[in-house]
């Protein structure tokens, strides 16, 4: 059932060879969750933690006497975080070899008759009654990236009542062109060799101008680095977008420069919404995240003044062979010059 | 013939599956070395870097007017080296496609003439002549990580001349138990939840501690880690040891630990030595190096004191389906305690 699911996700039909492949990526993704550095991560990220603490708190009302569902429950601090919002019952799901260490903590906390854990994938659940509330920590960096969003959805469509609530229920991706500053720095690396080793290595520097923009880096950049208004690249309303909106994220973008500057490339960051107005936002305007923001290098900067205009064309979609990665294009034209494009695949290699 | 030479090295018989993993993991290993930013760390490694260059430049007499093979050249810094001292001829073999870039650097350096850049196997490489000598910087972390000294000995038996020389030409393997100071810290962040979040999370310190010995660390350790005299695991003659030899490092060892103190498992250093009395040392008591030491995790911190002994047995082989990575077995016993053992797989998942 759940590779069949996975199939329609991504409108993969292909035969059994690539079922194992997805399995195989499936069964890696679940053990990095059991190890604890991961969680030790997670929760040190107090912004994250903090934003789904309060949103939970705060939204009380809609969750008093209520049944929950919390997929990927990891420690299952989110669910602990229900009960003391009132919670009559949450199911808390978490796939990994974690789970284990997940009932051990409901028990430290004195909240068996309230939290059921549940190791399984969230596709094979059954639960014995219809859902009132999802909560999930499902979003990877870049949004998409492992993200584990259409099994969310997947579950909403299944279980969660018509006027049920989700928690988070609004999602956006964001796309700035990006200065980095210390980018000549990382070049001059090269120069410097000279006076260290008595060896000339200026020709590594086109080299590695290459190899920085060959692949994603996720870093968290000062708010000076944006060169132009964010643009909004996917709004997902979490309520109501189909599975099949999440096969092909495509948008045009228009930026206008705000000044003098030289643009190494994109970067994204998104932000979650619950309501009562609580945001989760992994912006560069404010403060850092374990999400940071995704850079995407062109092969080599661009100087741009103010108001020149920066078009284009976003697309990401999983991979075809690792749906947890994804393939980015960007297409892109500076003023009237010539329109580029350039593809990045999001594997495990990001740094 | 390079499969036919892996096969030798590791003791392998299996069939065609393994040849292909075998080879896939190659691949990966080449592709990892094209990227700049593994050569931006280990030329920042001054302390690895200038070791070569002081062992090539003091042993000019050695060099001057031979023929030197540079086995894994990377960006060919050895190469440049070895005419520095004076060599007829520098053959720089690298597999990856860094080669090109290896060739950049000779042009720029003007090194056409005495440098061949040959972008292949060392197993599948066909020298016209016979060398003199072998420089190689092929140590891995714990030494054998991801090692190509099979590869390099593999051209010592085929091509070095009787009388060639080995750059380097000793390497010593060491273990010493240690004391870890930010253990306990690290384990309160978990007490520590119950502040920020008001969620009780004690059940999850000694998940923590499985997860934490589960497997190896790298980390560069203070000196007064170490909790008692190192013993050597392996000494090298790199010009003698042959290949076999390689196929399964085991050593008895016996610590009589300094003083009070807790044990929080083993760690592992190595030096290696060039003639004229150069070594390359990654011990916790000299400036570090990218290398730091490896951390073996026990499952719980034992308690000794002034000599109390550790006796043991540590082994070490390459794994049998991934032979970049290695499997490490560790038998332990605190004074006439119960004899236990652990395994560690030294895989991609280092940290």
């Amino acid at each position: 059932m759940y590779l069949q699911e996975k199939r329609r996700k991504f409108g993969e039909t292909d035969g059994k060879r690539d079922e194992e492949k997805r399995w195989s990526q499936d069964e890696e993704y679940f053990r990095s969750y059991a190890d604890v550095s991961v969680h030790e991560e997670m929760l040190s990220d107090t912004v994250r933690t903090n934003a789904y603490r309060y949103a939970i708190l705060k939204n009380y009302e809609k969750i008093r006497g209520k049944i929950v569902a919390d997929i990927g429950a990891g420690t299952g601090i989110l669910s602990v975080f229900c009960v003391h919002a009132g919670a009559k019952k949450v199911y808390a799901i978490e796939a990994s070899d974690m789970a284990e260490q997940t009932q051990r903590l409901v028990e430290e906390n004195k909240m068996e008759d309230r939290i059921d854990v549940i190791q399984n994938k969230i596709e094979d659940v059954e639960f014995p009654e219809e859902l009132d509330v999802i909560v999930s920590e499902w979003m990877g960096y870049c949004l998409f990236y492992e993200s584990m969003l259409p099994s969310v959805l997947h579950c909403r469509d299944k279980w969660l009542k018509k006027d049920g609530l989700m928690l988070p229920s609004i999602a956006n991706l964001y796309l700035a062109p990006f200065c980095d500053e210390d980018y000549d720095n990382r070049l001059d690396f090269w120069t410097e060799i000279k006076s260290v080793y008595k060896v000339s290595m200026e020709s590594m520097k086109p080299y590695a101008q290459k190899c920085i923009a060959s692949h994603v880096h996720v870093n968290c950049m000062p708010p000076e680095s944006v060169q132009a208004h964010a643009h909004v690249i996917k709004r997902l309303d979490l309520k109501h977008v189909p599975i099949s909106d999440l096969q092909k994220v495509k948008s045009d973008f228009r930026f206008r420069c705000f000044g003098h500057s030289e643009i190494h490339g994109f970067i994204t960051w998104f932000t979650v919404d619950f309501p009562d107005s609580i945001s989760l936002t992994t912006s560069p305007y404010t403060e850092d995240t374990h999400w940071a923001q995704c850079q995407f290098y062109l092969d080599a900067p661009e100087k741009v003044k103010q108001d020149t205009t920066i078009t284009g064309t976003f697309s990401l979609t999983p991979n075809k062979d690792k749906p947890r990665f994804l393939d980015i294009n960007i297409e892109y034209q500076f003023d009237s010059g010539p329109r580029r494009h350039k593809y990045y695949y999001m594997n495990d290699c990001i740094t």
